[in-house]
Order: C-alpha cells, then sequence, then structure tokens
C-alpha cells in the first residue's frame, strides 16, 4: 500500500531550471567582453561547486558566485556598474512569479485525494516558502519540507517526523541525484519524471536501464495511474 | 504547568551579533576613504531593510547589501578588487566558530531534564543548520525549527506542529520583537534575555516597565528558576 507521496518543487512542480539558464544567459552576455560563453559557463560551475559547501543552494548563493566569477574571469576588470547589473538579476529571478508545469495542479488536486502529499524541497528557506506560497498547491500538502541537501539522512528524518513508513512512500521528482536515489537507499519508491533543462550539478548518469525502485514518467499527469499500479502489486 | 521550552539561538544560545558588528566594522573600514563610518552605517541599514522582503535574513543577505550599499555609496567607484573583499569578510562569518554565550551549555542540559526543548531559531536554513550542528547542543532539543520570520502565525504552526498548547508553552529569547511579542500575543509566556549588541532591527523599545506576560533575566542561567517559579503558580 502506499500512503504517502512526496514531491519536489523545483522543476517538478513549477519551472526553475530554466530561470537559472536563462539568467546565466544573460550574466554571459553581459561579461561577453571579456571570456566566451563556454569558459564564462566553466567558471562559473566551479565557483559554485566551491561554493556550495559554504552558501548552499539557491539563489542568493547562485548571484554571489556569479560575482566572484566576473571579477575572477576579469582579472578584477570589471566595473561597479556590472556588478550592480548582476545583482539586479538576481533580484529578478527572486521576483519571477511562479510558473506551474504543465498538469501539475490537476494531478496534484487528484492525488490529495488519495495520499497524505509532502512537497519536499531543497533550497534557500525564504525564497522556497515564498513559492510554496505564490504556487496556490500549499493546501494540498499535509506538510511543506524545506531542506538544505536531499540525502538518506534528511528522507529518514522527514520520514520519521512524520511518521513514514518508507515502504509505503514514494517521491516524484525531475532529479535522480536528489529525489529518487537517496529515497530508494532508505526502502522507498521513486518516480522520476525528467525535466527538459538539468542542471550538471543534478545530472547523475543512471549507470543501467535496469531501474531498481524506480520508474521514469514523462509527465507528472502520469502519476496517479502508476501509483495505483504500485499500490496494487 | 509549563511543558515545553522554546529556545532562539542567534545571541541567546550563541553569540552572533556581535560578529556582524565586528563585519561591520571592517566593512567601514574598507570604505573609509568614500564616507564617514555614520553614513556608511546608516546606508547600510537602509538596504538591509529594503532587501529583507526579497532576500530574507542572515549571512548571505548581509553580503549582498554589503555590496549593493557599497556600489551605491561610491557611485559606483569601488573597484573589484575592494568588492571581493567583502565577499570574503561573508566568507569569513559563516566559517566561524560557534562560541556559546556563558552558561548556556550547562542550563541547556538542566532544562532538557525538566521540559520538552524546541530550538527555534530564524534566518538562512543552511548557515541556521550548520550552526546548530557545530553547537553540540543539538540532542537536547525535542526539534530544531528554523523559520523565515518570527510572527504569530509561525509560531502557532511549530506549536500545533508539536502539539503544544501556547499556555504550556515559554519562549526563551533574546529579541523582544521576534522572541517575546509573537508568543504572548498567541497566549504563550516569555523570558526576555537581552544580549549586550542589538541589531537594529530587532531593537523594540519596550512601551511599559510593566511586562505582561513575560519576565526579564540577566543570564540564562536563571531560567531554570523561573521557569520552575512559573510552573508553580
Amino acid at each position: 500500500m502506499i500512503r504517502t507521496v512526496g514531491i519536489d518543487g523545483d522543476d517538478t512542480l513549477w519551472h526553475n531550471e530554466n530561470l537559472f539558464a536563462d539568467t546565466e544567459a544573460r550574466y554571459k552576455e553581459l561579461l561577453s567582453h571579456h571570456a566566451t560563453a563556454e569558459q564564462i559557463g566553466a567558471r562559473l560551475y566551479e565557483t559554485e561547486m566551491r561554493n556550495l559547501g559554504i552558501f548552499g543552494y539557491g539563489v542568493k548563493s547562485f548571484m554571489l558566485s556569479m560575482i566572484e566569477t566576473a571579477i575572477e574571469i576579469t582579472e578584477q576588470r570589471i566595473g561597479a556598474a556590472d556588478i550592480q547589473q548582476i545583482i539586479q538579476l538576481g533580484r529578478e529571478m527572486m521576483a519571477e512569479p511562479v510558473d506551474l508545469l504543465d498538469g501539475v495542479r490537476e494531478t496534484v488536486e487528484e492525488l490529495a485525494e488519495h495520499y497524505d502529499l509532502l512537497l519536499i524541497t531543497k533550497g534557500d528557506l525564504f525564497h522556497q516558502e515564498s513559492k510554496v506560497a505564490r504556487s496556490g498547491l500549499a493546501d494540498h500538502f499535509r506538510a511543506v519540507e524545506i531542506v538544505s541537501e536531499k540525502d538518506p539522512a534528511t528522507y529518514r528524518a522527514v520520514l520519521d517526523r512524520h511518521v513514514v513508513d518508507p515502504g509505503a512512500f514514494v517521491m516524484i521528482g525531475n532529479s535522480v541525484r536528489s529525489d529518487i536515489t537517496p529515497v530508494v537507499e532508505i526502502g522507498g519508491r521513486g518516480l522520476h519524471i525528467p525535466y527538459h533543462v538539468t542542471w550538471a550539478h543534478e545530472d547523475t548518469q543512471l549507470a543501467t536501464h535496469h531501474h531498481e525502485g524506480f520508474w521514469e514518467l514523462a509527465s507528472i499527469r502520469d502519476a496517479p495511474t502508476k501509483l495505483s499500479e504500485l499500490g496494487r502489486a
């Protein structure tokens, strides 16, 4: 029996990575006199990985990484006006309306009739709360869990807190690394719904086509049927 | 009867505001060719208040506000090397060891024997989690609640989640605005323990010397006695 369904936020319920990609494109344009788009992208990713353990995930960390990379890649020649522009890019990201993926609203409503839903999302507390509120979906969820990292220990803690048996839990999300593998590791199951853009950091290559404990769906619209199949098995 | 005691983190369990004050002093020094310390302080506070609703609390927001203020106050003349320095100041804040206030370790241990303890702290999820972990105090708390704002709705949600009656709840903290007033408003009580530095934003002037529902203590060491007095009353 499946009783509880976890759903990821960014790129599962609402668009997110495309916003980072758009911002990164404008950032590369801003720095185009100093380096090629490829060089900037590589250096930015390097900075982000270096900063992840110090600043965590989210737009503010991304802004700080963009500023640092711009200073480094221009050998400190970047002007203050351009740095102000970079901050403005981040400010616009924070203010961006929450844009739900196709089929999300109806599917979440339908799932909420049959399962306890947990929204389990990673990143900046303040920004994620604001996105959850603006999504208009919060009422369908039994709880919203904003976590700083999605690893097996985090999922175990969340399920313990809600007294959920991992064997009766399925997680739905776009990232194999964050939404699927750690859940399968603690005895739960996963529905992987790829998003059309994946941040390199989340891009776990699947070692095999045989997926132990999880299934791939093309759209969240397919989740209710798949969940009832799994519940019967 | 008092069953549950909430305790704030920053400037109640561990030093925090002094770190912001030290960093701000170094920041003013860095910009001292461009403006007086007073001018810089006033502009920085203005920027922080403007950014609070967009970026939330915490070190990363503070870094972004320092960068913005530096650009504005120098009319875009600040060099990239100085901005790199500002980021470095923030990076050092994030890495700073967690320094417990005097008497905290023994008092928390003692309180944990008599009450369910909740650590209720505001700010950046990633940084607060890291501070809680490094404090070595986490095991004494039934739960750690990191929230983005400390208002009556937040406290009500936290107490509901843990099935705690506000009448049986006391919150201990250094900020009247964040730790005391909203708790009293929902029917709980408070123990206010002032810290020697208060951020202007948290500095609520008490309108009267008659404190309805809360008491002031000089040190957290006085909390166990006060709590048992209140419990008997």
